[in-house]
């Protein structure tokens, strides 16, 4: 069946086609599409556009990433598969910036297989293909990090994680960047900066601010961000929603 | 890594997993993972059980399949791989009801496995594996129905199904009861009995009405279900879901 473009739901059947394809390419596994759907039902709820809060943390996150002396952007399956051209325009507009692949289901094959997606979109170069350190909290396969990458870091941008590793940066006092749909996941809620906003959305606003920051890195983050306001705001949008859907009458006027 | 019983997601971890399992056995495609993981939100935001408003819905469900003519389960490969017993266990209960493959991205191979595993699990006869009929107002394969299953029915139980194909049997003026976790969907707006709440759960408590109703069926569906409120209690529960994690702390009391 092919897909019209004036379909209402167009732009997400095709980004879910893109998974698909990228599942059978071996970049994306079947729990990364489970949670493309959890960040799906949460877009839709939070209207499917950057809230003005979102577009806050979005600005404060290019200001972290400017700022910070190491940071580095964790990728795994999904965001290689979604948005490998928003990293890479995010690392040219600041190339001090460092991208590191970081699997939850990590073979050597899916690392290679991800790191080749950024690399066709432009970003060199991708680290943790063949980790070099290991970072404490997390069981076995999932602690394997770069040692001039993750291990190193002072700042942390992880779009789509899980909320254990979210915790394990943190606990080694790093600072944690989070994007993700989802205002409730542990993950929102222990990261410093939680972006609760669809990815390439997120990255895109990121990377547009980046390119108009002209000064020299500030050495070091110095301010704080309302983390628990940011995900409360996420919390009364969809409140909103709920509302405004509540009063909608069904298709064609049936009750 | 091997899954601890005691992971505070086992539950919904398992069936991830057997999803996953059944994606490889070609019963599910990657956009039924990307539908559950959908649910799994809303699944959330509803706390993960029965609501008493959808148990209401589940109890009058069970009255109007017992008290329709030719009423008809339609199966996808989702509700196949989740539910096959329950959907065994509800026609144990009843057996005038009828049980039809319908998938959304059909192949001869697919509805021969969707029917397999039904049948495996006490389903007998499954419609629908080469089907007989069609309906009008759905595009190419998904009009595809059995002339003595779903198109001569009065009454169809559609869980996790396409707010088109709920349209296009409401425009039959056939009943549909939906199963589907979000209250906003078309599925669940159109729908003359929308059941939100998780598949397994709804199908249980239909079978246990069911196995307690012992009248002959009472020639048709005679009352009405006042849908519009069951999918306002819906919003509303998820309200306060949004209401009380919203007061919750970080975890580790962090800010």
């Amino acid at each position: 069946m092919r897909l019209s473009p004036r379909h209402p739901r167009y732009a997400s059947l095709r980004v879910r086609g893109a998974l698909a394809r990228a599942q059978s390419a071996g970049l994306v596994v079947a729990e990364g599409l489970i949670a493309h759907g959890r960040g799906e039902a949460f877009d839709y709820l939070l209207g499917e556009r950057t809230s003005a809060s979102a577009r806050r943390a979005e600005r404060a996150a290019a200001v972290w990433l400017h700022a910070a002396r190491r940071p580095v952007i964790s990728v795994n399956g999904n965001v290689a598969a979604l948005a490998a051209r928003e990293i890479a325009r995010v690392v040219r507009a600041d190339p001090h910036i460092r991208v590191e692949v970081n699997l939850f289901h990590r073979t050597l094959a899916r690392a290679r297989r991800v790191a080749r997606a950024l690399e066709s979109a432009g970003v060199a170069p991708v680290l943790g293909v063949r980790p070099t350190a290991r970072i404490a909290g997390l069981p076995s396969d999932r602690a394997r990090v770069d040692r001039d990458g993750i291990y190193a870091a002072d700042l942390c941008l992880i779009p789509l994680e899980d909320g254990d590793r979210a915790e394990a940066l943190r606990a080694r006092g790093q600072k944690v960047i989070s994007i993700d749909l989802n205002p409730l996941s542990r993950t929102s809620r222990v990261a410093d900066l939680p972006i609760v906003d669809e990815l390439r959305r997120a990255l895109t606003h990121i990377a547009e601010d980046l390119e108009r920051v002209r000064s020299p890195p500030a050495g070091g983050i110095r301010d704080r961000f309302d983390a628990r306001g940011a995900r409360a705001e996420a919390l009364r949008t969809i409140g909103r929603t709920l509302t405004r859907e509540a009063r909608r009458r069904s298709p064609r006027g049936r009750t």
